[in-house]
């Protein structure tokens, strides 16, 4: 039942007793929690990565395993229509799983709710979350009612595959790595953020032609994210804000710092740079790919945002 | 990405448009939300068991699928204790786990708190979490933090596996089974419902000893849970109400209501009754193992527990 060995890591720094979780801010708070967590032999990645990845070092597969939370008030309101707020929460999972190179397979859904809800609304966060299972492949195999005291909170667990060569961490990333993303960003809150389509198909084409060295979903704005793709890839990074494809109406400040942007951002060598682009463009003659800055050694100074670091969820 | 062929229940009664989750009652709820859920052919079991199962027929193991979530206010008091708080939010869905006749893995945690949340209070959390983690041999793999507007909603999301000829559905029982209960019932909001011990190892006992045909873990008490079980089996039942394992000063009608035991609920052959108990008591002297009654056939009358028929998460 205990795993034979375990990986644990011994550092840990407790928090003074009087702080909050405001004063301590999420990336602390999650590295600290995590920092203690004793792992398993089978575990490939834990916290810190879009998901975690299960398996032996020479599996053929690895099994990849996301949770995510949507709650009224913070990621919707009460009043948005709760079909694309079911949308909106299996596809942010599906959207990590992507990321990751992989394929989602099944979920379970924890709902809490007052019991006041109507249960139209109830049938409604369904039917999206029904709509997202069909389009990307995935079985909602269960899950737990319960009463919530206040806000609606909707959790779903979301596991998925990937075939070992294929999946890609945030840490594979190199000096002189070009980097990628798709689409446009900034100005998810006027509708994107209940109603984007994870970069499912993207993803799965670009392990199968290249390969990619580094990705991740954006969720929290790239000024957010990219520091800690650079960051787990011991990489420094250079961002050209100039080339940053921003969505129609989006200042650059908005395009790096809005956040569920859900798109991918990744690095690849940057020999490969030419032949991505021309693929890219027959394959995805719709959707733009834009090379957008270069990983760099680690301590050469970066060119970062100079705007909002990113979204914070306790701040 | 989609599935060959799915399996879909087509029968589905909407709601009337005025009624709440109050109205409708949590089991008719889950009925209906997950009646009309298409499921890959690698789905063994979905919602309705104490576990999610997947894998194919005739795979050796099975993977098992569980989310669980425990909520301020509903599931602990804000001044509990919160080292028993992340026990707890564990503990239940190893029980789960457990109740299936597997081993728990890995698990995935959910955290939403207030952002003036004392640190000290999810390092707390966290170190329940890891004890529980140590004691059932689970890593844990990751999770998500998020701001909650008000209270504090812990999810867990917990893999496990399973021999295929070991797992336990509630399904099997037979008309002339007799059903067991271990450990006594009731009372467990005096504090066994922060501290009590998933049945792991008794489980995982009975599965390698014994052909186990039905089994659950009682949450909602038993006047709520051996109906769910009967049901599942197509049986009807006959519950001894004078032979209940009650708990230390409490009342017959406490024993069937109160919930949170997470006991184990089975049922097995008759023929096997004899054997077992004496198995039993060499195996495990301090935890009663106590015969409650018998499975009957469907449609017959059922003797059932004249008190509350348990608890409903909405009412």
């Amino acid at each position: 039942m205990v795993p034979d060995k375990v990986k644990t890591t011994p550092h840990w720094t407790p928090g003074r007793s009087s702080e909050t979780l405001a004063d301590l801010g999420e990336n602390r708070l999650v590295a600290a929690l995590t920092r203690r967590l004793a792992l398993g032999e089978d575990v490939r990645a834990g916290a810190g990565d879009d998901c975690a990845v299960i398996g032996r070092p020479k599996d053929a597969r690895w099994q990849l395993l996301k949770t995510d939370v949507v709650i009224e008030g913070i990621h919707f309101l009460p009043e948005e229509d709760f079909k694309r707020v079911g949308w909106k929460a299996l596809a942010r999972a599906v959207s990590d799983v992507a990321a990751m190179g992989g394929e989602p397979a099944h979920a379970l859904i924890t709902l809490a709710a007052r019991p006041e809800t109507a249960v139209a609304q109830i049938e409604a966060l369904y039917a999206g979350l029904r709509k997202a299972a069909r389009k990307f492949g995935v079985s909602i195999v269960g899950g737990e009612t319960s009463r919530s005291p206040s806000p609606l909170f909707l959790n779903v667990a979301l596991t998925g595959w990937v075939e070992r060569a294929r999946c890609v961490f945030r840490s594979g990333g190199r000096p002189g790595d070009a980097l990628y993303v798709t689409g446009r960003l900034g100005g998810s809150i006027r509708g994107k953020h209940l109603d984007f389509m994870p970069r499912l198909a993207e993803a799965r084409w670009l392990t199968a032609q290249f390969k990619i060295r580094a990705m991740m979903d954006l969720s929290d704005g790239i000024g957010a994210d990219l520091p800690r793709l650079a960051n787990a890839s011991r990489c420094g990074f250079e961002l050209l804000q100039e080339r940053l494809p921003c969505a129609d109406g989006c200042t650059v400040a908005q395009a790096v710092s809005d956040g569920e942007d859900y798109e991918l951002l990744f690095a690849i060598a940057a020999r490969e740079a030419a032949a991505l682009e021309s693929a890219w463009r027959t394959q995805f003659a719709r959707l733009p790919l834009t090379r957008i800055g270069s990983l760099t050694k680690p301590g050469a100074k970066t060119r970062q945002a100079k705007s909002s670091g990113g979204h914070d969820h306790f701040s």
